[in-house]
């Protein structure tokens, strides 16, 4: 059986599970006062181009979210978000929990446009009663989005650039960053999304390591008390260094890319798998979760040897799947699945 | 040099790093439904004696508090707890984040009795404008408590007399029970608390893990949607296998016991220690925790060579200070600080 | 000038007042235990055909939604509402601030369906993934709606039946509920709603009162602990008389439908003066909320001598306008508007 | 029957009522934009000397002071009170429900001082581990207390530096503030108020009005989105007119300060007559509310003839009981009470 049901169905690279054996029994003050951490954040830091940047290393994405909205927004206040964005769908109300409500923008294949953002804010002041309603605080994308898709470097500055009129900060979602920035279809970098982003998260669960996102407040504009909000948001990792340690691995020796782009790699050969036997998708993703289309039957034939998703039943009775690849893929489970393919 | 700090300043023991690495490829599930976690709670549900009891994984103390208290509180009830309780003092607000009130109890070296529990709550009800007041919804106790003392299996049972009473369910916290199980004055282990919480977590970060705390509901009585909780409070690691891996090295040929037992053993050198240099303890603590006090000038003596807490300062200008000793803490480090307390 | 703007430009009506005054100087005791309030409760009682109902006096609407919804819904579920309910959108996140998502239905005119309540049910049950997102915990829907429009009895007893099924409590907002019950379109009465309804309040401020809204649990079944829900969320007022005072002087000789029933006579002759200049409706509203469509010159014609709000701007460049009636209005400024119309 | 219960157990003052029946038919729009809200908030601003105020009304004290605080703190922030504070205890976790922990200061006879809201903040800061608690982000204190005592201004100056040393603003729950400053024992007014508070409210409910507190931020510093803040609190009356025409009244003709001035000429009376018939006092309050020490047979003796509250057993088997005058108390009443107290 072989599986591309998500990207994280292994534990961690071997060279972090290495470094966390080496360094096991050193002995570090908790909480992120170690060594590693520190280590770690000024290799982020170098990475994104930004000596004083904030850094933090939370454990998993639905409470990055949720701290980081927490931390930024005002009492009440609203964070707005494609309605197909992880944290208006798929986080359990996490935000809603500390008491703001998620206010959903259309979108297109998982993205929101600068327009419709634009347009969302006009007519939301226009309203006479605009008071009566939950003001918007900040802007929330992911990165790649959920369906895969990316925002190009026009795009984002557009988008920020209506957040700069609106004084709304833009929080950038990274749960897949790696398999966004590896991606040939990407036209920017790490260095690009600190100049972008009043803060984003560098994901580390998705890309190798066994739990931890960075998030990065580029402009070391982290809110006051940060470290408070991590801690009451259950999110402050006794033993930082699990955390210190995976990142300083990530970060070293462009690991982290590396991981991305095997990902990328495959889910491009994947994707050339399914065109090849003319399997339609359900959009062009360019990073590494894949949408075929499939029917009944094939859906039928593949079970029991392999493992991906069904999302969702079209009209016609054909399938949307998915199929995930990650930096544990290799090129022989998708050449297997290829053989798996002749239907 | 040496530190006793406290019981989280190396990794993992061992064991489980190794079984980290021997699982790392295999591909499983994600969010708790892998075969790993499925283990652990089998042999959680051996080691305590409830076929029946619902088990699940989170990663942290803090985090593990919010959601218990969250899941089973009515909206606006408070949780009642000892003043010096750790949801009380060192959550940042974790609970009150959720809405809820901690209801400081009267304590005496981190406990509560059960009489000064039954005075409260006849109190409470006793006050014409009760209904103007956060009601109690729950009660809370840590095991053994922050300043290392231990309940009997008398006073907890006494404790759970009032709780059935007022019709509160008990919470205990569990953060470092192996080091009170494991404690030559426990007179109870994992089976009777089973009978008598009804909701307690088994500590995994500071006894030996990485990170992880096992959630019990002894009887089955997992409060409706508890998953949704635990994902809503950013608890849910997408990574489940990290947590299901530990608690099944943990719990397999009774680790976690024997990790316990050592840093009892060790503490209880380290105890006969500063008797045998006529230090005096700021209590008498049974288990990993222990509270000498010294003088400025010994504390001085000491640092440069040896990590440890300073907690309180006392009226005579003395000092209360805390030495931690931990499944990592080896025989050789506690008479290396024999050596050191020659002053 | 005359107004139409809305349902709350004057005060209360006389006889309320009359009350008020007689009443001023007896001394009763606070929050709701006066004889008015008992008084006031038995009466409703008596109107909704249910002698073991539990009613409460609150404030205001918005305070009331978020009073209700928080007492029912169990931590981090959801309320399912139309997409255009009040809740929903111009309550400025009271739910949220509980915690609580709201959950928007599909909804025409105001209205959701029961098709359209189950349609939803059925695909988030079928979703793989629903426990990563907010559960539904009870149905909301507003009576008549914030466009007028009514539910039938049918309607409401198929909604009702999808609500039983879910286990899901229904909920109606009876802001305006009088101005529904009188509309010569409704066919049931407030004993049909306890019927039906699981909770729903009774609105007197757009209804005739200076404040107050009365909430109704037909079967004796507020939620354990409400009057502290109420307190907790500053709806609990001191001097509750006001709102006993009114109530009891509102569901004494039938006045509360009598208000009601002067503000649906009114808005019919309104909306036959707008028909008979072919002025068309955005909706057909049976209630005293009324929708006519004006072009921008006949906006400006009436401005300065009538008031009255603009809704929204239709693609053709014409509004969306609104013109309330309420107990106050007399026949006399109905036909003075006629005069206006004559463009 | 006589009553000294408390001081809201009779309706509005005449004049009030009046003012509601003479401007009851005026159409005036909702929500407080009406021209009576305009005039009182005019008339305040010129009573506190601040031109530049930002004025607000509210319907009751613990929904004012729950809207004040999650308005002024940042999320997680605690709000220190004296324990005996009004959110501290007799608010129902209004303030928690909004995420917000109350931090009790030590106090006497409801009041704490400068001093030990010095020692609080400095061991606060002082201990190593202050970012995992939760962190101070203003100061509230109830003018009268809870006990009816009264801080002198020297006393709130000194607290206000302690304030501005820490950066936290300094919030004054003014629900019975007429009858503080009405007291002889009173060294300041209203524009020495507005000069120390931050914010601060006048309380109408208990002085005079059917309901209604104004909130007022003296130099215009209301919080960025306080209307939607009051909005989402379901704090803003529909009919806000209600609440405009009763402060209007209240600061015509100094009305405020007569009603006020009432209350404590009779509880000066009726503290002469219990200091006549030597029975002792629990603490020596200036002003409406009084708190003699009375025996059982005492209590049974005036059960019958006069209502008051009993609020505490002292040990010595003797009870605090509390007598409030009000607005509406007439000195006939004080001395039939008179006659009661021939024991």
């Amino acid at each position: 059986m072989i599986s591309f049901t998500c990207d994280y169905i292994e534990g961690a690279h071997p060279l972090i599970l290495q470094r966390l054996m080496e360094t096991n029994l050193d002995q570090e003050p908790g909480y992120g006062e170690d060594r590693f951490c520190a280590s770690a954040k000024a290799r982020i830091r170098e990475a994104i181009g930004c000596p004083g940047a904030d850094v933090f290393f939370l454990v998993g994405g639905t409470q990055t979210n949720a701290t980081v909205i927490d931390a930024v927004l005002r009492p009440g206040e609203g964070v707005l978000a494609a309605a197909t964005g992880h944290i208006a769908v798929h986080e359990a109300g996490a935000v809603e929990t500390a008491g703001h409500k998620v206010l959903p923008l259309a979108q297109q294949e998982g993205k929101f446009s600068a327009q419709s953002l634009a347009v969302w804010l006009e007519s939301f002041y226009a309203d006479a009663s605009w008071e009566h309603m939950v003001a918007p605080g900040m802007v929330y994308l992911s990165f790649p989005t959920e369906y895969g898709t990316l925002y190009s470097k026009a795009e984002l500055m557009t988008i920020k650039a209506v957040c700069v009129k609106y004084g709304l900060p833009l929080f950038l979602d990274g749960a897949r960053l790696g398999y966004g920035l590896a991606s040939p279809s990407c036209d920017l970098g790490l260095k690009d999304l600190a100049q972008i982003c009043d803060v984003f998260y560098i994901g580390g669960t998705k890309v190798g390591a066994l739990c931890g996102e960075a998030v990065v407040f580029p402009a070391g504009n982290a809110p006051k008390g940060f470290l408070t909000t991590i801690k009451r948001h259950g999110a402050l990792l006794a033993k930082g260094r699990l955390l210190g340690v995976q990142f300083d691995a990530l970060f070293t020796d462009n690991l982290y890319m590396q991981l991305a782009k095997n990902a990328i790699d495959r889910a491009l050969e994947l994707k050339e798998l399914f065109i090849s036997k003319s399997i339609p998708f359900y959009l062009d993703s360019p990073t590494n979760q894949q949408f075929p289309i499939l029917t009944a039957g094939q859906i039928q034939a593949l079970q029991g040897s392999v493992n991906f998703e069904v999302w969702e039943k079209l009209p016609d009775d054909r399938y949307v799947t998915r199929f995930a690849t990650s930096w544990a893929t290799t090129p022989e489970k998708v050449a297997a699945l290829g053989q798996l393919l002749d239907f």
